[in-house]
């Protein structure tokens, strides 16, 4: 059986993604881990069931939405049989043979979805050309605005607000704008949110040259929401740094401002080396800064390699 | 300016893919190496200029086809910026940055930019969708025919053979096997070449955990034609071996009794365990075996990971 099944900490795009490309694969959708409130509330708005919580690939088909790193898959991934990948970031695996893989510098891995559906060309991955129903029109539309912030962060490209549009009109959204802050007023839950579920909530593990990095990341729409829980998020990420981390950044991305406020913990020198900044105290504002995929890990990745290189 | 182009060692694939794809994306059509004779024969016969021989990626836009790993590319790739890969083989690089990647397991490169262009669904990749004219769809069928050994080899699919008749017809090409054999007896000029050149043909260089391996391969209509230059072939393969190799396979094809004979030189243990036989002279007839990248490197990959894991 084919399971098509997004990264860890699955954010609305991976479990989305997973839910519409199982449809058009024959497969089954699957997640890795809990559902966050912001999907919560995409899920209830369509009607759609959540994926299947799956915890190993042994004996399973896996076709992967949305990641292609073994630190945001299954552990045991080698124990399945991936027969394919659809995603939108940086290739982050190599293979013993060949599969399906399918990536581009789009703002979700929806946005794929749904322009290989409006060219009617599914087939091109393995999957059928059936048609693309209201409910889960609406779920794609909703991973694009999550992914992008409503078509305001640096990834968004001309594609995301072109499958976006068509999208809406299928699923009978209106207005992209009203359901677009809808959709952010349910992620910024993180009000009522304990400081450990504000870190869990999207948080990705990388492997830069052999020195482990965390990068966690939380949207709001005001910075006041999560003003005092600050120290006790800092608190929990010096705890997770023993983890054998190297560095662990949390970003506080303020959807309005549009920038970031991060939090540094453990190797300091690599994060200012880095972003080429002074960091002065635990945390540093930075303008514009949006994007994890995009403004943080290249410029991290960038580094790690630089100094293995010079070892 | 962007460059589109194949591997070292340029096969027909490589080549042709590389011309037809940087039609339909307004690059520069590259090349790593000299044009074999095959290929040759099919750049004459539908009046299309050799690609420009590169050397460097610097300053360059790179979009790779018929590869991915570093071992196979541009020494000094990261020095330009790779934009995208489409390829037929397993994933071999991982990337620092989004990119465009299109990958899937049929017969050759060529037969993804055709279901691309009848699909009329270039753009998905970057390109335009022109009209792909008569010279052109010629060497997408020659790609293919090359590849699949006249759809011959276990890497062909339904695919290749349904698009291949679709190139046929745009090309002009009314009788796909008697082109097809006009093709392999022009690839089968070995008999008047030299062992040294033969070594050189179809030569990949492969990393498994850490260990160099080469594999090289030869096809022949019959194995008459390269029985005298074998004891040569060995010899030349065993001076290769003290450029750091640990293991350096060749492989004789016959195309005609679709099996292979191959020639060890080196770690002979890790050839054994991999491919599960008895090695008692220097060469070894594999029956069934025609398909380097499905039949050799998948065990080899294996065998390598599993000893690097036991250490």
């Amino acid at each position: 059986m084919l399971y098509v099944v997004g990264h860890k900490n699955p954010d609305t795009d991976s479990i989305c993604s997973a839910i519409v490309l199982a449809y058009f694969l024959d497969g089954v959708p699957a997640r890795l881990g809990g559902v966050n409130p912001e999907t919560q509330f995409v899920l209830k708005r369509f009607g759609v069931m959540e994926p299947e919580l799956i915890r190993s690939a042994e004996g399973k088909e896996i076709f992967l939405v949305d990641h292609s790193e073994k630190s945001q898959t299954l552990e045991d991934l080698e124990k399945g049989k991936l027969v394919g990948i659809l995603d939108h970031h940086k290739i982050g695996i190599t293979t013993s043979e060949p599969i399906i893989y399918l990536a581009k510098p789009v703002g979700s891995t929806a946005t794929l979805i749904g322009e290989l559906y409006f060219k009617n060309t599914l087939d091109i991955i393995g999957g059928k050309n059936k048609e693309l129903k209201p409910d889960l029109a609406g779920l794609l539309l909703s991973a694009i605005l999550s992914d992008t912030v409503l078509f305001k962060s640096p990834t968004t490209t001309d594609i995301d607000r072109k499958i976006g549009k068509k999208l809406a009109e299928i699923s009978g959204i209106e207005d992209i704008q009203t359901y677009g802050m809808e959709l952010l007023k349910a992620k910024s839950t993180v009000g009522k949110m304990a400081p450990e579920e504000i870190v869990k909530l999207d948080y990705k593990e990388f492997n830069f040259n052999g020195r482990k990095v965390g990068i966690g990341q939380v949207e709001v729409i005001d910075i006041g929401e999560i003003q005092e829980k600050k120290e006790k998020i800092y608190r929990i990420l010096e705890e997770k740094l023993k983890e054998g981390y190297d560095l662990i950044l949390f970003l506080i991305t303020d959807i309005m401002k549009e920038g970031s406020e991060v939090l540094v913990v453990g190797n300091k020198e690599a994060f200012e080396r880095a972003f080429n900044v002074n960091l002065e105290g635990k945390s540093i504002y930075l303008e514009g800064v949006m994007s994890r995929k995009k403004q943080v890990v290249p410029p991290l990745e960038k580094y790690y390699k630089e100094i293995s290189n010079k070892k």
